[in-house]
């Protein structure tokens, strides 16, 4: 008789951004007057720069000409994207890497959300809190949980809170954890850490034996110069750390799907019987086996970014979307709240004011300004009490929501 | 102390595939003068059609504006893409399907691969062997499988033998199993099931409580009569079977990536405190936390393959390969060789002669016709003695390679 995977049983049911879309959606039909402004959900709203729509269709018409015609590509990516992207994203900042380090996909979440297939299922993990979903279900769904508690947290995972009182700096473990999730710049924090606080994470790793899996699928909006670009910046970090980088928010791809992992060759770890392994021999039989590469077109769009008029443009589209942060920054400062990120980051974290709950906030702002948040709470026990907006609006848009939320009294 | 995931290493570590091209790329080195046709690989050639290049590009453009500009769509896929498949690959076939049981993704290797995920650790899975090596490879890293044995069969897994003594026709389970993959058209032998061959299968299913994940990659390439397109032509397969399909051999979009399993909601297992899960639940949770949906301009293209254009385009270049199917089979078959296949598939299975080795027959084709194939025995224990030619090779390739061939003595 088949079974199913009992694992996905211990899931919560309610998925946040559905929850957040029923009450928008609510609010809209019995106000359908109302102008609402959306600033929840993480998506870009700029169009693809025009490099990038070249380079893509020009590899569309290579797809059209048995001359030039593409087929099954490396599982891997091609080393057209990969070498565009060690010099553009990592020499940059004094590091190299390898061709074979470089493990292109469709998306970091994807990435994210398999690479635990590699490890054991009885290793520990550690996740900051609040968190992004993909990293504590994944693993809920492998069996590396217990059930979820009444504080929402699950037994078998350990927790960081990154909240006011430790400025949104994780603490260290302080119990033994083998595999430690960090996103930084952060979601949903917007918080980042500097090159100081993230090297002590690699100390840790290597004095724990531990490995950190770094998503940094915001570096492109680092501005500030004490935050590291990539984990790499940290010495020997290449032994104990792999990064998730996306084009999503670098170029607004979020719905033309390219990403990429780094997996240096300097991990290793030993197995049961001593031997050493290489965890980029393992991530490399994982895409072999179960992923057949990004579609041409898309890995030649995703090189256009890194040609000198692709950089412009993108960097011109990220400059907007922190205008937007600095706005939504200074417009909520002024009026007495406590807000966080929006520096190095699309997303503004707020602190809600009168300790309100943050589905009551999310409520009141949908309500009284008719603008839609992410309530903090739907990323993790630490993340209640605050509430997440994000830059990727229009300017107007964004302009017209801080004006409504001033009129307001706390 | 971080530990792998120690299944990986119970992995045969060569892959067929690569040792197919290190040899061919020896001998091609070592004789510069020879003109080498290869017919190994399973990669289309023709370019991807007009109908399709035309909504690539205009959905290209789409993302050029931000007033059609595409973000995040839904990880299942969009609803015009479903709308497309469900009317053209299934009502025509007298079947219906909600737009929520068709789930479009990247491709069928990932889906085949990843389907496992949300079945228990204790299913017994069986396949059919020769097999492509997907399905056995994916339950192996899971740890559904012990050791590899002598034999070249994994502890664990049940193989059901297709040879020529049973005509390709795999027997049902002698022990339970509960998981059953079913490839037909079958990659590689190219063999079909008919109807009741195939509802012998469904009909085991239902009396063990079984599953079967059917693999149709192959649809488009039926021409016999008694042939079923989809399982589901097979009555009660709603209830015990998922179905794959790709657009990669229909429409040549190996390297443009996008692809649709069947998950439908009659599939109810009970949990172990009897519950009935949904398994089209299972599957959407796995693919909303673990996948981002596929690149919109990609599903456009694949959209415009079922206009009357598209369908006529497409057909033209499957005829095209059928028509080096024949030419192989028939040219073989005036040599005396047994060959199986290449009437509802691209792929020719040969019958080694004089009992050779699969390799052995392989090294003789590469140095004596200068033709690669691919030895059967690369798709486990059953495919030792035979070899798999493709007929993606241009028609005129194709011919010079069948007249090399039958200048051969065995």
């Amino acid at each position: 008789m088949v079974k199913i995977n009992e694992n996905y049983l211990l899931l919560e049911n309610s998925y946040l951004f559905v929850e957040v879309n029923r009450r928008a959606t609510k609010y809209m039909e019995e106000n359908p007057d109302k102008n609402v402004i959306k600033m929840g959900i993480g998506d870009v709203t700029k169009p693809l720069v025009p490099s990038v729509i070249n380079a893509f269709k020009d590899a569309v018409d290579e797809m059209a000409d048995v001359n030039s015609f593409m087929g099954y590509g490396p599982e891997q990516g091609y080393d057209f994207l990969a070498e565009a992207i060690i010099k553009n994203d990592f020499n940059r900042w004094g590091i190299d890497l390898d061709l074979d380090e470089v493990f292109i996909s469709d998306g970091a979440k994807c990435d994210a959300g398999n690479i635990q297939e590699i490890f054991a299922l009885d290793n520990i993990i550690a996740v900051t809190d609040p968190v992004y979903p993909v990293y504590v279900d994944t693993n809920v769904m492998a069996g590396r949980s217990g059930m979820i508690k009444d504080d929402g947290m699950y037994e078998n995972i350990v927790y960081l809170p990154c909240r006011e009182e430790n400025n949104f700096v994780p603490e260290l473990p302080s119990e033994k954890v083998d595999l430690i999730y960090l996103c930084f710049p952060n979601n949903p924090t917007g918080t980042t850490l500097t090159k100081d606080q993230l090297a002590k994470f690699v100390e840790y790793a290597k004095e724990n034996d531990a490995l950190i899996l770094f998503d940094a699928a915001y570096e492109a909006f680092i501005t500030e110069d004490n935050v590291p670009h990539t984990i790499y910046e940290i010495e020997g970090a290449k032994e104990v750390a792999i990064e998730f980088r996306s084009f999503s928010k670098t170029a607004g791809f979020t719905g033309t799907r390219c990403a990429y992992t780094v997996v240096p060759k300097e991990i290793k770890i030993k197995d049961s019987e001593d031997n050493e392994q290489s965890v980029n021999l393992l991530w490399n039989r994982r895409q072999t086996t179960k992923f057949n590469g990004v579609s041409y077109p898309v890995q030649k769009a995703a090189e256009a970014v890194y040609t000198e008029e692709g950089q412009k443009e993108i960097i011109e589209n990220i400059d907007y979307y922190l205008e937007n942060a600095r706005i939504i920054r200074e417009s909520l400062s002024e009026i007495g709240l406590n807000v966080y990120g929006g520096v190095n980051s699309p997303y503004i974290w707020v602190k809600t004011p009168n300790d309100m709950e943050s589905w009551d906030f999310f409520d009141l702002l949908l309500e009284e300004a008719n603008i839609v948040g992410t309530p903090g709470s739907g990323f993790g026990p630490s993340g209640e009490g605050y509430l997440r907006l994000t830059a990727f609006n229009t300017l107007e848009n964004t302009k017209e929501a801080m004006g409504r939320i001033s009129k307001l009294s706390f």
